[in-house]
């Protein structure tokens, strides 16, 4: 496979972009592709490149050449199977104890020579790069030189509100601006929002497996966790949420990422995020929603959050521009729903304000039009990385193992043969210079103790491929190797 | 008296050196100042020039004539008295609940065309100006474009960090860089110590008067607060929290504001601020020390913060950049003592790590040679605020008035007659295009009724002037007008 750091040729790229629409279900199996011939006209390129294209893709497999009638989609080919939904939900609330550990974990993994499977982060290089920021900034400060030199109280910058109204309008979400809380990413958001709901003792119910911050979270504010049992594809189910929430009083809250959650990559169907957001609404539990994956989706058409559906200002919708913008320039939001009062106290006794530089340099980043084409860029980007990732693992990984196909984000969960300790594999793996995220991070209650979550947020280069390579084999000599099958240990952190 | 928007002539500036160094203490009543040709020749001056700003002091009547023997210091006009210390110290902790009313007020100040006598914030023009932070945005860029396009994660840029410990080992504190956790502002860096400490039900020691926003984070935790008694001049009464913490658990924790505490400007002298270092210490009650005022000092020593003589880690040190250089960029930064495991864990649940290209931007305007120049800058023009401010006051507002005398930092806390209630002036003033704070923000038991706080961190130019000039006649008229005396009233809000 060529290494995708340098500038792929433009068969490559042709042949990425075909891939992807294979992987979007553009095409079923057995299903005739375009002639060389059209595909040549459509793509305005030589019937070569077209050759080319096609060539790449039976090299992969992915489609195969039938004489004379020209390309058709291969029968999908044995691929790892999909893990199912987590047999074992905590039946009860359980107090959250997690965060030394994460704490310890994502410690040890931040070694810079380390390959950085373990943090959902993308490589710098996907983001808009630094020059480009720093000109936003540069164009914004011009105009409004009052942007670093002065306090700007209320809860963000006008036209970054504005311009936020207007994307989430685009996907189904009618948000009035002055509704808007600009935050330091959405870690900020996902923080108020919960500070505003949850006393010491309450129970939130959650995804399982779910993004570990959420735990930390709950944790520092003594909150209990539910945990509802999630399906990979369509999320938490919605009858053990009914059932969860009958008692009144039981459930303080839900916590929630529909679209494409961390780590399984669910995307829940319109349907039942409707059914959540109504039952919710009912018994009067709050919805914190967290959308911060909802542009990174490989299909045609960006997922409505449940939020779109908030007729009661129920749901705290949670997102940021850190994982397809800049991280580094820590601009999140939020919109409260009816507890716009609790959360604008909270933010301002928690930072006042956000830094309103960053705000105007995000303002212009979306008002520049080059905002669309970077992030529709980014998703097909993630949409290969995730597939290649997907491949390497299928190639390296012993049998027994189980992988999700997600359908947006950037993260997999593998499920590995029950004989191997994630937590082993955690550390093994580091002494290789490879982290990647073992599965006892996202459940309190010690589950997922054989799953671990990967990041395909890297761009895809001999790095990756090789530190794949690592895991594969650390985890098939875990497997069957000369110490046999290891008791399953969810408590590695005093190691 | 000139506006002090155009840039002054020379020997204005000269006059404002000299008037300082009469505030801050270097020449007493009576005392022989140098001659006009000694005058001219240190500074560098024409001898007109010398002439020139001794006859703008002796117009404002700080110096006078003898003919034959030079410039002399005038006796002190007779000036407005200070208030004393609080008389009536909550005795028993009291729950918070200024929380809306604080908002209230903030919200109704905040519009732009009021002249804002209310926020503690400098003026904009007094700060780095946008284009140089800009440019120093810029170079750390050029130098490291990682900076807006990666996460990094971990307590904050190095850099920085080192700047930091470098200026806090200038005035007697010894910090290590890797200890140092950078911030969203100083508000943020209150609230992690507070959440790190404080549980709901937990009584915490504060100052009396106190800064409002510390209040309203203990509410949103679900504290107690116990008011100490707080001299003007020399902070909390040591005595007071020797009696209030013999109880073991009585106190959870102390916050205050030794250096220039808001709002009353009070200095604890060093020998108070040992002792209080090594009480708490003692009786095992953690200290939060708000530094956010230490650069801003009239005199010529900078204050040291009390963390610089903590051996036991029982210190939480918070400071800030935003009263310094530039608000907007929000960078504040804690030194969290024996607390930086729960610092950390709380810091990256609460917004991950703060904006890298903020942080960077303060490491290079730190590091650019310029900006001990600044601040310095910064602190004679405050120091010249003041005292104009103190003036103003003494021309416009009703006899039985008292006024602090801050020897650092850039508030006013004006004692006004009983007759006069601050909320009901509150308002009134707020109708004539001035804002002011009123008394209860600083107090979660109602005190401080007649009490005001006055930003001198606007340029002061006509328009500071004539809002002072108004509020004086409101308090006038309020304390003597045809209403007769008032009713003093704390619970203004519902208005």
């Amino acid at each position: 496979m060529q290494p995708a750091k340098s500038q792929p040729m433009l068969y490559q790229d042709l042949a990425e972009r075909l891939a992807r629409s294979l992987d979007a279900g553009a095409f079923r199996a057995g299903d005739r592709l375009p002639s060389v011939r059209q595909l040549a006209r459509r793509e305005s390129v030589s019937i070569a490149t077209a050759v080319a294209a096609y060539r790449e893709l039976e090299d992969r497999r992915l489609v195969e050449a039938r004489p004379k009638r020209g390309y058709f989609v291969s029968p999908r080919r044995p691929v790892l199977p999909e893990p199912g939904a987590w047999k074992r939900p905590a039946p009860r609330p359980s107090a959250v104890g997690v965060n030394r550990l994460i704490m310890e974990i994502l410690g040890a993994a931040r070694d810079p020579a380390v390959v950085p499977l373990a943090a959902a982060c993308p490589s710098g290089s996907l983001m808009v790069p630094a020059h480009l920021c720093g000109r936003a900034a540069a164009t914004r400060l011009r105009r409004d030189p009052g942007l670093a030199t002065s306090y700007r109280m209320g809860n963000g910058y006008e036209p970054l509100r504005r311009s936020i109204a207007q994307l989430a309008f685009a996907y189904g979400c009618l948000l009035e601006p002055g509704e808007i809380v600009v935050t330091n990413g959405c870690m900020e958001a996902l923080t108020l929002a919960l500070r505003a709901l949850v006393r010491p003792g309450d129970t939130v119910a959650i995804e399982s497996p779910t993004y570990f911050s959420v735990l930390q979270i709950l944790e520092s504010l003594g909150a209990r966790v539910l945990e509802l049992p999630t399906n990979p594809r369509t999320g938490i189910s919605v009858e053990a949420l009914e059932l969860a929430t009958r008692r009144p009083g039981a459930v303080r809250a839900l916590v929630l990422t529909p679209n494409f959650s961390n780590p399984l990559g669910s995307l829940m169907p319109d349907l039942a995020k409707r059914q959540v957001v109504s039952l919710m609404a009912d018994r009067g539990i709050p919805i914190v929603e967290d959308d911060v994956y909802g542009e990174l989706h490989f299909g045609d058409v960006r997922p409505r959050p449940m939020k779109s559906w908030d007729r009661t200002g129920n749901v705290i919708l949670c997102s940021s521009f850190t994982k397809i913008l800049a991280p580094g320039l820590r601009v999140g939001w939020m919109s409260p729903g009816r507890f716009g009062e609790e959360i604008a106290l909270l933010k301002f006794t928690t930072s006042v304000t956000t830094a309103e530089m960053a705000q105007a340099t995000v303002a212009e980043l979306l008002s520049s039009g080059g905002f669309l084409r970077h992030v529709r860029r980014l998703r097909s980007v993630f949409a290969t990385q995730v597939r290649r990732v997907t491949e390497s693992i299928e190639r390296h990984f012993p049998a027994g193992c189980k992988v999700t196909r997600p359908s947006g984000g950037f993260v997999l969960w593998i499920e590995l043969p029950r004989a191997v300790s994630a937590m082993d594999l955690f550390w093994k793996a580091l002494e290789h210079g490879v982290s990647i995220a073992p599965g006892v991070m996202f459940s309190p209650s010690g589950g997922y103790a054989h799953h671990i979550r990967i990041s395909c947020g890297n761009v895809h280069d001999e790095n990756v491929e090789r530190a794949i390579g690592i895991l594969g084999k650390l985890a098939t000599g875990m497997a069957v190797g000369p110490g046999g099958p290891r008791t399953i240990s969810a408590t590695a952190s005093g190691r």
